[in-house]
């Protein structure tokens, strides 16, 4: 991606089908407008149904996709917003400092695709939560509905036997998600659907304990690298390979017209941290923040379409000291941040005296928080001190202040946390905070694996999504070290859709098991086309495959290069099952001998 | 590798230290002739003792190894089996089947190193189990005392407070290791020490869920690919980066002569699975298998030096009837063997039958075992089923077998399992085995990411390495797809170290997060060698970072390419730490703040 210049418009982005899948659209039988996509993996057998998996790639995936950055993706949303009345607005005007104040020469362009802008007005419904108040199913509700099914209907009227077995930890996990079971989860604020009303591209989805466990993927330049382009592209790329929301964390200049690009041509959630921003926006000084220059962000941001906000709201001046004795002190940008400014004048968070101002704001475009955990541990050394849990209580507080003004809420939380503190941090978080969705960064179970902490952190991420957490924030191999490229993206994404995959089989989610049953037939019938398209990465499973047994032949071979042909597990065993068929009284036979003792040594304690 | 000709002999393999280390030998004040490796990492702060890690590597490491593959290694052992009396013997003359009966133009060259061949005799104490039993420490038992303490002697001393508060469901990791404790550990079977007197270039290890959890990798050729030179160099490769034993699961030809290789030249106890061998010398039909083919091949690998051997008698005639229904059938290639043999007559597994037999075989040269999951579950749809439970059992019922024979026991698990069904298996075995250490591949946790394997199964690892797993068998990520080449073994080995250190520290090992802590401090410092060096991989860690800032400037620079130096939240944190700790009234004055509410925004259900 080095080729392309930096401040240039981006032209192009991956797009196609990944390896032996399609895209397809379903709608529910009401609501044909209704276009919710999934992805369908063809299998090589006649004897199974394809496999219908979860899909947030966004038409990026179509097999004739037609994608123009310029205009954006199509406004799905666009008709249903419209329905709502919402007034149209001018808009806040573009300022230099939006940019960094970047120089003629190095402004990225701004993307030329416009949208109608829209703002709620006081007292009518705006966001999810507010309809969901108001018993109202909203167009995202029943969306997120069918979505969170993947087509289940046939499968769970022909099911005759439930093969989930899970232990969901007080979650309440349904055999199938109606509208009215996402609504009801929206208005109790166990589930949240980020969805801004100016973010009309979007295909909705759910974050919440009861819902499929998600993953968030962060991109974003930084004063030391990156470009237009390659953030786009890192965009569409990780949604390619199962990212659900992204984050764009940028923080170098040309910021406003980064996101216009990425927003215009997401259809999952965006979020950002408003604070990153404003920091551009006073030079880069914690101590010339302000509320007026962090609402006009916010404003700013909000008309964008983002959906979600990190406000670290949390980090109070009380709290501060605490972290003074920390083994790696205060390591979340947004709360160090904060916390410098707090220090300086002896005065309590803006963010936390002006919560009452943002919900208001939030509330206008249906931002939801998502309430961050700026005094997260960055150490084992420093897990589940009192710094942190201090300021999750807090949020819990916040939490409750933000439903009373209508808003969608989540938590985020850890961090750096050994796996025997893990569990404690869930149960805190459903205490403290309603039960609001946590969103977790890993966490990372050790601190000695730089390279690595894709891996340190999915260990911590899959045991935390089992224990509860709605969604991960991916980790790539590149934490500790420098920004992710394109390929520590994928990494990154597939790392933790395994993570939240495994969250889901051992919550006991109905459908979890679906893929990895097809996948395990596939490897006992040696159909190994099929097996490269059932994971979740085909191309490297391929690849991998091929450095041994490169010829099309080997692809129906019945064994591999591990053993060899006549040491294949999987075939012998084949061949036991023909036999044990053939002879129909050895299961009998196998059970008189058991019940006989069957043992030839005795206990040699006895 | 790929240029060095299949069956020449070993010319080198990989030496020198590793990245920012050097090899250090401490010897107990009592006893200077043993020498225990440890590998000790500098650091650049005068302020803290560098810090000693263990180190499974051998003498490669050394900063001036002196290596001849063709003589082996300095037998370290030598002296302390010379003492023991054990009859010296002629053994046994190779065959041409011991190497597949391959043509002299596709031998592989026998390693010519020669060793005083020895066997036990009957009523002799052999084994490191029969010498705990009689109360007696030897050699081995002190080795292993010192090098699981990581020379702490003068950090316990002086520790003012244990940093260690893991949950280590009812295991007993002492706060220092003494070689009583070593020996009371092994006697009663809760610990083994693989250590075959004919193996005497062996630097001792423990295997025991009171000890540190080791990792174990697999190499060996098969039929299709690899020659004797690249499995060297993966089990050199393999043990630099932290494997604490490594099988050899060769299936091909030249068995024997690769392994007079590997042996002469492993620091690390080296296991087999015999069954291989043996089916290779009956032209690889299983149904002509006997005891006798059997027997002169655990004959011919114990004289080799093989310290312990996978025997999977618990496949037992009753049991494969209950494999039938199962999605993935017999995944366990020695498993699959027996079953199909078992069948094929309906007769008692042979091995199961004369297991007496094969214990006093083992006991002779100190064999261990590793006590075969033959049923183990291919799929999360087959974990935990009656015959993966039934198979547990009987080698519950051999492992007593085994101890009355005097011969040390480990037991094999498991496999595929999702997350919620770990438990079970480690409460499981250690119930029905006495406590014998257990000894897992992975599990993986889920099955639809073949290339990410080694992934899947790290995080089953690290959590059943925490619930009591003494060994953990790594997973490459060509798992299912492919023999592993050395880079797959090097991500294999390293995510597993990731696995197994998280399970020490959350097990609460007392000197389990020294190194982690020496991390976050250099972290904390913005010493970038030293994290680099305190990673598990410091190549790569290193290679990171300089993607993005690769000037010497940068490795002491107080930023990173992330969040570049006007976001980082390490430096912030630095100011704020100085200014607290200036502000000497500030914490009380946070104190009060917080005792007198402190809260601005009341809960929103009151």
């Amino acid at each position: 991606m080095n080729e392309i210049p930096k401040f240039a418009a981006p032209q192009s982005v991956t797009t196609g089908p990944v390896q032996g899948s399609r895209k397809v659209y379903v709608s529910p039988t009401d609501r044909p407008d209704l276009r919710i996509p999934l992805r369908e993996i063809a299998l090589s057998t006649a004897a199974e149904p394809p496999v219908r998996v979860y899909d947030p790639s966004g038409p990026y995936t179509e097999s004739d996709a037609r994608i123009d950055l310029a205009r954006g993706l199509e406004p799905v949303r666009e008709a249903w917003i419209a329905g709502r009345g919402f007034a149209t607005v001018a808009g806040r005007a573009i300022k230099p400092e939006d940019n960094g104040n970047v120089g003629a020469e190095r402004l990225a362009p701004l993307c030329p695709a416009t949208r109608t802008l829209r703002a709620g007005k006081p007292g009518q419904l705006v966001t999810q939560f507010e309809f969901a108040r108001a018993g109202i199913v909203t167009e995202e509700m029943i969306y997120v509905a069918h979505r969170e099914n993947l087509a289940r209907e046939a499968a769970v009227e022909g099911a005759a036997e439930r093969i989930a077995d899970g232990d969901s930890f007080g979650a309440e996990i349904p055999e199938f998600v109606t509208p009215e079971f996402v609504r009801s989860e929206v208005a109790r604020g166990r589930a949240i659907i980020p969805a801004n009303i100016n973010h009309v591209e979007l295909e909705p989805m759910a974050i919440g304990r009861n819902f499929l466990v998600k993953v968030n993927a962060n991109i974003g330049n930084s004063a030391l690298s990156s470009g237009v382009a390659e953030e786009v592209e890192k965009m569409v790329w990780a949604i390619r390979w199962g990212a659900d929301t992204v984050m764009d964390l940028s923080t170098g200049r040309n910021i406003h017209n980064i996101r216009s690009w990425i927003v215009r041509n997401a259809p999952v959630p965006i979020g950002t941290v408003p604070i990153y921003q404003a920091l551009e926006k006073v030079g880069g000084d914690p101590l010339k923040l302000d509320w007026e220059v962090f609402k006009d962000t916010l404003i700013e941001q909000a008309e964008q379409g983002v959906d979600y906000f990190t406000i670290h709201a949390g980090v109070r001046l009380a709290y501060v000291p605490l972290t003074a004795k920390r083994v790696t002190g205060i390591v979340s940008r947004g709360g160090s941040i904060m916390a410098r400014w707090c220090l300086a004048g002896h005065r309590e968070s803006f963010l936390y005296e002006r919560f009452g101002d943002i919900c208001d704001i939030m509330r206008k475009y249906d931002v939801s928080f998502s309430l961050g955990d700026g005094l997260r541990p960055g150490s084992n050394a420093d897990a589940n001190d009192r710094a942190q849990f201090a300021e999750l209580e807090t949020l819990g507080e916040l939490s409750k202040v933000a439903w009373d003004k209508g808003c969608q809420v989540m938590i985020e939380g850890p961090g750096h946390v050994p796996m025997h503190k893990i569990k404690v941090n869930m149960d805190k978080q459903l205490r403290e905070c309603g039960e609001a969705p946590f969103y977790t960064l890993g966490p990372l179970v050790t601190d000695i694996a730089p390279g690595y902490d894709h891996i340190t952190s999915g260990i911590g991420a899959a045991m935390i999504g089992w224990f509860g957490t709605a969604m991960l924030c991916y980790v790539t191999p590149k934490e500790h070290l420098g920004l992710p490229d394109r390929e520590d993206v994928k990494t990154g994404v597939i790392t933790y859709r395994i993570a939240a995959h495994a969250a889901d089989l051992a919550k006991g989610h109905p459908a979890a098991r679906i893929r990895d049953d097809a996948m395990s037939r596939a490897r006992f019938d040696f159909r190994w086309m099929d097996q490269f398209n059932l994971s979740l990465d085909p191309d490297t499973a391929c690849k991998y495959h091929d450095e041994t047994l490169p010829k099309d032949s080997h692809k129906v071979a019945h064994f591999c290069s591990m053993c060899g042909p006549k040491f294949c597990s999987m075939k012998i065993s084949q061949d036991i099952r023909a036999e044990t068929e053939a002879m129909a009284g050895m299961a009998e036979k196998s059970r008189e001998f058991l019940a006989g003792g069957g043992a030839l040594y005795v206990d040699a304690a006895e």
